[in-house]
């Protein structure tokens, strides 16, 4: 029989299909996607030898000789870099002007690499290279919460194949968030307890849906995940914010983000995927029911008509096995 | 400038980007995805002649002769429907027993046709299966809610492409449509008006987001429009439930839907689509805070990670210039 299992953080209902279910070797595409791109690519924007294509530099890895990492503003940003922030309020219209940052971090100066493919070593620059932007983009008045995420693959939403990630800083705390911060805050009255550390030792105890762990970060596919091998890499520390990761903690975060990418990229031939950093909005820092961490959403699946209309979701995989199967994986 | 405009019924922001917009005509395709597809695909289960492909019957109109509407449990169930209502609760982790009900509706006979392309007498046959389909499934006793919903294409998630739609009864009230209860009657609160009805006011003043309007309905492009295209079709009177449209009412709905699904078809050749019915559930009926409506989602965009992350829409449609085009569309 079908289980239906609740996201206890956003409260949203999964339906477990046992009916539709597919074994997680099914998942696995036929045909790397990505297998033919070349190493570099002349009409790519984010190629070297196109930095003229970009708009100005904001950072620079290493500053000297060839550049390993590079961010700059998005060329068609969501919104706009100049301007002040204005509220417009008109019986039930309410407008913010499109204020805020949008900038792109280009993950590696090779066309056609990923993540996955990458030295550890290289995916730690990329995340200090976050860390930076993350508090430049925050030091902007304007902007109440920065949205770091990564689209890999056409199914993802990417427009451009090169590896690469983007922040966006934007003027209002979104919706989602402020329901994420309230939950947790809800918790935290209820139980004494921070949700996502409560989470997190109950997935330690159960172990099933352990994926991989190291010093300090641990993943796992989620109790009530939203779709097939959804993962989220948890910090062992209790920290609200992801601009207060340490030197430490982010060559163990590179470690395992690039272990569980490798998985996913062997065991079912490079999917298309999305990378979301939830963390905490600006003044929230150091709140005490908070807790980031990282989403990975493989995007093997599509939300239909059921999902825009209910806002549950259907996942044609249980976690336990999708889990299992992700443990078996040898990447390394 | 972009603008960040807020859904004043689920609170969430959208931003209408400026800098990365597209004309409307820009959204149509090259070519008709479903040119090509035969009258009658003797592979297909939901065909004539394959009535045995699918399990038993619920609904046939008519009764005699060939049949022009059919209704049926979905082969591959999301939800089982036998078995009682169980919760679990155990820790951090929330289950419930995946009982409930879900069943198809075939909408023709014809492998090839869609709603667009039918005539006004076949859609109200459609839209009477679907309310006797909607009452008979609130009449299971272990149902709380029922999403009605139709995907019409591959991008909208449909795995068989002759024309049907879906009916799932939930033994829990999904959590976003527990969220839109409490904001329409907070918005009651407030206002002591229902916001439905004020939202369609406004529309009917500002003109400019229109798309159709008769007797019972008007069709139009939401201010903060989630995605290009994105349209509500409203009932003119206050109603809580689908369940409770009138006959005259179905006229008039069958009409605007054939309508407006002719603008989509004609004006951007045919796009994949989602349409869902947002209807308050079983015992709410009667509320004076909520009216039902239907959204019409075109799916010529993908949400990306800065959708997942933060539940902010990025629309590079803006609503007026939208319905100003489908305005345009005569497809009578």
């Amino acid at each position: 029989m079908p289980e239906i299992r609740q996201n206890i953080i956003t409260r949203q209902w999964v339906i477990i299909a046992t009916e539709r279910a597919r074994r997680p070797d099914q998942f696995r595409s036929a045909e790397a996607p990505r297998k033919d791109l070349p190493r570099h690519d002349a009409t790519c924007p984010f190629c070297p030898g196109n930095e003229a294509m970009t708009p100005a530099e904001t950072l620079r890895f290493p500053q000297a000789g060839p550049w390993q990492v590079r961010a700059f503003p998005n060329k068609y940003a969501a919104l706009s870099a100049e301007g002040e922030l204005a509220r417009h309020v008109e019986g039930v219209k309410r407008t913010i002007s499109g204020v805020g940052v949008h900038e792109v971090i280009v993950e590696s100066p090779l066309h056609n690499t990923s993540l996955a493919l990458m030295a550890e070593a290289e995916i730690e620059k990329v995340i200090a290279a976050c860390l930076d932007r993350y508090h430049k983009v925050f030091s902007d008045h304007r902007v109440e919460a920065v949205t770091l995420f990564k689209n890999h693959g056409v199914a993802a939403g990417t427009s451009l194949l090169h590896p690469h990630c983007q922040l966006i800083g934007t003027p209002v705390i979104p919706t989602e968030v402020r329901q994420r911060l309230e939950r947790a805050l809800r918790f935290y009255d209820d139980n004494g307890s921070c949700i996502f550390c409560t989470t997190l030792n109950e997935e330690l105890k159960d172990q099933v849906r352990l994926v991989a762990e190291n010093k300090h970060f641990v993943a796992f596919i989620p109790f009530a995940a939203l779709s097939p091998f959804h993962l989220w890499i948890y910090p062992r520390r209790h920290n609200a914010s992801f601009g207060m990761i340490t030197a430490d903690e982010i060559s163990s975060f590179a470690r395992i983000l690039r272990g569980v990418l490798r998985k996913l990229h062997f065991g079912l031939n490079d999917p298309d995927f999305n990378l979301v950093v939830r963390t905490a909005p600006r003044e929230s820092n150091h709140i005490r029911y908070y807790h980031w961490y990282m989403s990975v959403v493989p995007r093997l699946t599509k939300a239909a008509g059921f999902e825009l209309g209910s806002g549950m979701y259907i996942n044609v995989s249980r976690p336990e096995d999708s889990a299992a199967f992700l443990r078996g994986v040898t990447a390394e």
